[in-house]
């Protein structure tokens, strides 16, 4: 009786690296519960054993194994969906499942910067959701979309929010690091990235540059104000299976001490603090006083591949303060969060 | 006759991994002969083969194997010595050698910022050579110390230089993907960097800081003033064999153009290329119009490894301007580095 | 109350790479505490998070993080000791703790060859614990040592252990392909391993050769009858983290066909099933349908890193068949296979 | 004039990897020039530089860079053609090459086993050549086609050359760790290969077993008598990027020393020595006496990629001798090979 009482949640582009871990984190799930499985044409009608090309380290569920694959329609679908499709396909199809009555919780870039959508991480801009009431697929079919962030600003943007809020912040400086199960599978030829760095990720700077000021605003009324500091970010791709690795500096409005600044990490709690989500970590975020962390191989698993982790917190000579942040990409910045504006979904009754 | 023309040169440190770089660059040297080497104690009296862990792809030259390792003292020592030895050796050594009538060409970092040392990138600052003669090792025995600078900020320097001289440079914010091979043998363990990214390197930021305004700093009188931007680094080590590649955004004091700074690059010779050096790259930078290059594993042997590569220069929205380079960290900034200086100096008529 | 009833253990060796893993496996061991840790004399009186370079994926246990270093002495220590130590050290150090009465389980080669020493892996050869009681230590002070093999032979035995049963063993052919963690720490240099094999380990395949016969021998009176197979073994180091990777062939006594090869390895419970202890995998072997697995990076952790993992069985056209076999190198190759054999003694009455 | 004095070559498939390095390798031939190039249809018409995703570590030759790519018909090709092409594309497209009268010296598996196409490695089978004449293209149009091996037969087969003339060969095991560069570009996923072994090359294994018997074959009369020993191969992938290593067994006809093994290595010249061919290097085999050799990453370049070196020669429990051995995979194993054959054939006057 408890498992009936799931909610059952569908998956679109649920074959692909971020669909598999969507799979993967829902596997044992309080709240949901797989029930559908959509791809591309090719795969349909096959079971998604046959159809995905499993790149987890753990084994595929044995209940989605043998599922079929379904049709990438709306018709038969569940109301809620996770979707991890490229912004091409989502441009599309997204807004046919919405108007379709379902809740459409989004991986992809291609409305997160929309004025009536929110782009959502719990604990920094939970309040976002009130632009669901203003988008039209919401009066018409009680559908609507929620999205999180780029990868590699989710990090970046969870790092800021303690210090937005304690001190303010000027501007902001950003390198990344990315780790290659970013780009999907195949995605980055072994050839371009064995003992090699690649300094360019396609749109990725320019997505960073504007979902941070979104991620970070202010809801007014009826629309998101931008955080208004000034971002400068550089893209690299680097030989690292998982976890994005940023260094940053930045300016703060106001004057603070190294110790502040690691209290306010520490303290961190966000706006869902209360809710107890499932999948909310203890701490947003942990700060290492190991001199040479926080690293990839070693701390992306830190809560479940949900806390942020920051170092190095050492002053700047150019801005104020500089220091290391590395977040799970396909955690923390994609599949997690997803599921994490779920769970916040369900938690203020969007979810029915 | 030729051959026994050639100015015979010691190597200190000839075993590690910029001494065999020392080694394999000079093999065929026009104008220099390895005649002597020295290693730590546990080496000496051993034939070069024996005592060497070598790890260079091509193989170890014939007459170099069979050299026997001398011990690591002035006499009976050429009168140029490459050095190639950590700083708290070199702090001791390089003096001995320099006191004993030696010209010691150092890649330590134990002298570089000693206000009678120069620090010297030829292409950029050959003229601080004349600090030699403030020397007392100059006066008192003939000897003398020249420097090249941390294999992380050569490259960033020689980015720097025409821009500098074209439109002044007010301030640069610099973050760099490090290669192993910085680190010597056996350096950094396999365990801490495959699929990883190491964000520390010890006193890599202040080195890069400090040395970048010595280099690019002007010689007034009996002294060097320093090169008055503010400058901010961030040190990280990557899973690359050979090149640091760096995101470096750069505020100009005049106002340029894209096709400028381009144009200053390309067109940029420094201040030795009359002197026709044997080491000197034909181009210093290669600027590469490639969206997503330069990359370590592609472009590291430009110009022999003594090129400097530079790419993606846009816009940054906080300083004005962004790029990412590329160096060899062996060669253009260790070995090949000194070997430049050593020819400068053979030119200049300071090696007798 | 339950927890005062865990038996104390120490670790000898406990800072290192294999010391790491036993405290992050004994985390919560149902049976066992880490009650005691020692290391080198370097280490003496530091806590342990201080001394250890810690290189596990998983936080240090707060518990043990503020446990003090001992001196790696008999005295005060528990009477049940892991040990994970150097073969040198071992040579020495194991026997002292024997002789004041402590059950050595050790994952060093020292003694695995020592005729009274049982080289166990529990599902294969539970019965050789016999030889403790032939142990002088044994007789004198009560204590015992008990070994397991060299991660490399390791899953090799167990692959080949229903098959002997079945089919009978006639000849092996093993290529390893074996991870950087199996040298401990620092270990492979980057430089040596980075996008390259490495084709030979000191002594590997000796310890491969020789150690599969005494885990596949059998118990005759006093002594190990060797199991009688002619095996060569070529071992390579590869740029994998965890795991080693073997590519086998084998010519059997009696005919079989790949159905009931297949079948030997799924059916395998091996002897210790009933015992039902903590650390047995519910599968030792999984054999895997996938025409390109078994591979470290995905298939590693299958059974907590203790299930063996076959895949491409194929006729051979040498010997009769081949196949490839991967198993975690230090967890079922070191750490789990020693904790797996306390699990066994303690069931059979040996920890008192 | 010397120069318009070259044989004008044509490259199909210029524009993947092993076209690439065709170009490369052929940039200051003595006795070939590029005049041609073709790919598939999407680049016909493009730049050479605009339609190939360049991964040479030299640049494009200026020359090349212009070059318009044709389409790839052997209306206007020159007489010569060098082909890279996939199996499947191959096997349609070089017979037409042949039957308009061109020289198509082919790098595919297309032909590779065809009775009247020799698979020829000069050094060890140059009187293969004779099968040409049997050819009816040869007859009717003068064209005809010669193959190279797969990459990592060849090293194998150079290996076995001298021993089989010396000793005779019964049977051979061979296990490959090969590199990412021999599956072309993009090729291997990064998240299939970073950090991990692939232990499966479709048809890889096959094609090593039957290509061995005919490269070591003996023309008699009008067919190529495969040679008889027993082999078998396992195929891996692993993590390098230019060179296959492998792990070999052999049994012999007749007794040898490890010295005498070795001075066959070293004294073997093979069939073409005396033809001074440009692209054949010194040595074909090299033995390199240190205990953890070949490597790729240090080793692959010896003899500009032609020379095969191995090591660790040792005695094998189950044949008689085991070592190691490693070749460059896209030089010697495909465009180096190809070129060499090219040069065989100019030398023998079948190129007019």
């Amino acid at each position: 009786m408890a498992k009936t009482a799931k909610i059952p949640v569908g998956i679109l582009g649920a074959t692909g690296m971020v669909g598999q871990r969507f799979i993967q984190l829902l596997e044992r799930h309080p709240w949901f519960e797989v029930a559908w499985v959509a791809a591309s044409e090719r795969s349909f009608g096959k079971s998604y054993e046959e159809a995905a090309k499993w790149k987890m380290k753990t084994p595929i569920p044995r209940r989605i194994a043998s599922m079929q694959l379904s049709a990438a329609e709306p018709k038969g679908a569940p109301k809620v969906i996770f979707a991890a499709l490229d912004a091409d396909i989502a441009r599309e199809m997204e807004p046919a499942f919405a108007d379709a009555g379902c809740a459409v919780i989004s991986n992809s870039s291609a409305f997160r910067m929309h004025p009536q959508v929110p782009l959502v991480i719990p604990e920094i801009n939970a309040d976002h959701l009130k632009l669901i009431e203003l988008q039209s697929w919401r009066r018409e079919s009680g559908g609507f979309m929620v999205t999180n962030s780029n990868c590699s600003v989710m990090g970046l943007a969870i790092a800021l929010a303690p210090l937005q809020k304690a001190f303010g912040i000027e501007s902001v400086f950003a390198v990344t690091m990315q780790a290659i199960s970013g780009a999907g599978y195949p995605g980055v030829a072994s050839m371009d990235i064995l003992g090699n760095v690649v300094p360019y990720i396609k749109n990725e700077e320019e997505k960073m540059q504007e979902e941070a000021g979104k991620l970070l605003g202010k809801l007014k009324g009826r629309e998101i104000v931008p955080a208004e500091f000034a971002i400068s970010a550089h893209c690299n791709r680097v030989a690292v299976e998982d976890g994005h690795t940023e260094s940053i500096s930045i300016k703060l409005k106001k004057r603070a001490t190294s110790e502040k600044i690691i209290a306010a990490w520490r303290e961190y709690r966000g706006m869902v603090y209360d809710l107890k989500l499932p999948f909310a970590p203890a701490d947003p975020i942990f700060y290492d006083e190991r001199p040479d962390r926080p690293q990839p191989r070693l701390d992306i698993e830190r809560g479940h591949g949900m806390t942020v982790s920051c170092g190095r917190l050492r002053p700047c000579s150019l801005l104020d303060w500089k220091f290391t942040m590395l977040s799970h990409n396909t955690i923390r910045g994609a599949a997690g969060a997803a599921l994490l504006n779920a769970e916040l979904l369900k938690a203020r009754g969007f979810l029915g």
